[in-house]
């Protein structure tokens, strides 16, 4: 007789109900594989009315979250509720009772996942998020498993869809990030509050998940310098585009002589670049191995089906470990000590967009500002914005951030000069 | 103290060198994730000799295969040496004594996967073959662990370096297949006798080995409708560039009510598709879900560090299973009936090209014929080829490949038309 696996979901939004609907859907392969029939036992949600409709489904609805943490026949939990105290305070219990956790959710594994992982080893429990990050994309999976013989040197992620959707619209069609914003939520892909997608928060949180498992190092998000795409103008976006590029939001992590740089932030990408041909919802992420070279992921990022995916796939990998004995083994055991590169040794070519008094001597002191600190010029572009003021655009050579920075204070100490943007460029 | 596993391997070409170099490059990970020293105790090579250089390199070369194979302290054997006569027989008898085996054999893998796999569960032996296809991707694991969730409904794979750089090049230097396939061989991309990888037999091994994964079936290499690009001419890249395209060698397994159809043949991509942006020596793989949608694993398909990280990472999951005790269990455990798709069932748009007498009534007759088979026409281009010829390029829309067929049998038996090419065109 085949074993079973009973499962408790906390949380009945898209994605617990996309994996109720996977599991249902597949479970004839999902047993073939396993040997198990991985069921889904009680679901908490907030409202048993609203629900109501699900009663017949052979699965238990409840609004009292020990009906699932304290159900002895309950071996894992999945939690898909959001948040982070709550989910952080369920998914200990449920370790601590011996229950097996997979999560999709990345802020409470970016912000406490060291925590979480001791205390699943502590209890011989799984805890797996391969969901946390880039939705449908095995990237996790990938990194720990497959890439584990090579050593990784840069992660570059475009692992927000939302800002993904919006920079491609504003692309493709020349619209303004006002108008592309409003678009994105009237489809649901931006919340009424976009703050942690265009703000670039929510990137960040993936790229401490990702920095964890490709370098084994513990990056908090204070070192993770975050820019956003509010202040992309549709200007910079065409400028860009006649310069070769396009303008992704993109998080980066960078490994140099045993230390790491993590930043997210738009990003300009030769129009080459397989990253650049990531368009709309979906999200990709480039890994750079010294042996394998240049590889990359590529997929959905979000949405019900592609995450619940991954959930599922993490169930399917606790049943395989129930059945071989093996539960309880850290998913990632790659550790080295965290050491933050210093400004001086993180490099970049950037674009930097600025206005200033259109009067002789301000640009022979703006090219004075950038040869002090040592920032040389690949390309310049110079226009008139109105009658007193031009435009200019800069890409400079490769320069590290310290020297930048040191310029850009120069700059915003002159009151005839305004600095508007300043991006990474990557090279071809 | 540190546990040891030692390895022998078989073959001491580039793959077989990348081995050792990522074994001794990475070892700090590598015994860190593992909690093993892997280490290479035995080479067989062809000629003592000739490979002297490395008798420093703390292992031992021989020329003798029995003394790896029976070797009782070498635990995983790695083959890396090519052929299938001698390949299959080493593999088989490092099997039997119990040893762990490691392949990058996709010829091999591709005819006597089936055997090879019931002889390692036999002895409680595990067999891996991730560098068997697509080199440096990981895309077998990806398949088998992370898309186990999902019914995969379809895999279109770039599996062949040869041929994408071949394409690339023509596409992007608009030169001829003679003039390439020179180039590749002055590169050392392209063998002297170049039938595998410009006839799609290469590739169609490849797809082969992924269908047995990704669907379960076991298909001969006999039901692989393959075709290669010997016959594309510059025109026909022209012209498809011109209607919105890329060509492509382009393998595709596709499942339609529990068959499958697995064909190799250059396919016209739209441009904007994920695997048209693939370009030169590169692969990628493309594989559509049920719940999952639209992913793509893209890196490099050959050379010495990408293959030999692949075969490491295999090493690494033998390591992996020697410390929990979980050797011997298939990598794969999922199996259907296999079952070809008939061909009224097998849709899809085609491009034709034919040349026809330039005289009245032609291409009415032409015209009637496909009427009569029922494919009808999406796009025709006809163009002047000499004073007494006109070349006539078709898009079908979606047809059966019984139709098409049809049409192009009648085609033949006309003495004033001929068919230069038929590709299958991809919507985008």
């Amino acid at each position: 007789m085949e074993a079973k696996l009973q499962v408790g979901v906390l949380g009945f939004g898209t994605v617990g109900s996309g994996v109720i609907h996977i599991l249902e859907e597949h479970q004839e392969k999902i047993s073939q594989v396993t040997g198990y029939h991985i069921s889904v036992k009680k679901v908490l949600v907030r409202d048993l009315e609203k629900n109501r409709r699900y009663e017949t489904k052979g699965f238990e609805l409840t609004t009292n979250p020990s009906d699932v943490l304290d159900d002895p026949e309950i071996a894992v939990v999945v939690e898909v509720m959001g948040s982070i105290t709550t989910a952080r305070e369920y998914i200990l219990q449920a370790l601590k009772a011996g229950k097996h956790v997979v999560t999709a959710n990345k802020d409470l594994i970016a912000l406490h996942g060291d925590e979480l992982v001791a205390v699943a080893q502590a209890n011989n429990c799984d805890l797996f998020y391969e969901a946390s990050v880039a939705g449908g994309i095995p990237i996790l999976r990938t990194i720990v498993n497959s890439l584990a013989a090579d050593k990784i040197q840069k992660v570059m992620g475009i692992v927000n869809g939302t800002t993904n959707f919006m920079l491609t619209k504003m692309t493709t069609e020349k619209k303004s990030y006002e108008d592309v914003l409003a678009e994105a939520q009237a489809l649901g892909f931006a919340e009424s509050d976009p703050t942690n997608d265009v703000d670039g928060i929510d990137a960040a949180r993936k790229m401490v998940i990702m920095t964890r498992l490709a370098f084994g190092m513990n990056v908090n998000l204070d070192n993770v310098e975050t820019n956003g795409i509010r202040g992309i103008s549709p200007e910079d976006i065409e400028v860009a585009y006649q310069l070769g590029y396009k303008i992704k939001l993109v998080g980066t992590a960078e490994e140099t002589n045993g230390t790491v740089n993590v930043n997210v932030g738009p990003v300009l990408l030769p129009k080459a670049h397989p990253l650049a041909g990531v368009n709309y919802e979906n999200n990709a992420v480039f890994v750079t191995g010294a042996a394998v070279g240049e590889t990359m992921f590529y997929g959905p990022g979000a949405g019900e089906l592609p995450t619940a995916t991954s959930v599922v796939s993490d169930l399917i990998t606790v049943a395989k470990n129930s059945r071989l004995g093996t539960n309880g083994n850290a998913f990632n055991s790659y550790k080295h000590e965290t050491k933050h590169t210093p400004k001086e040794q993180v490099f970049s070519k950037y674009y930097l967009r600025l206005t200033m008094d259109d009067k002789t001597g301000t640009f022979l002191k703006l090219t004075q500002i950038f040869a002090e600190a040592g920032v040389g010029f690949d390309k310049i572009l110079q226009q008139p914005y109105d009658d007193f003021t031009a435009t200019v655009v800069i890409v400079t050579h490769s320069t590290s951030q310290a020297q930048l920075e040191q310029a850009i204070a120069r700059v915003k100490d002159e009151p005839e000069m305004q600095m508007l943007a300043k991006y990474s460029v990557v090279e071809g």
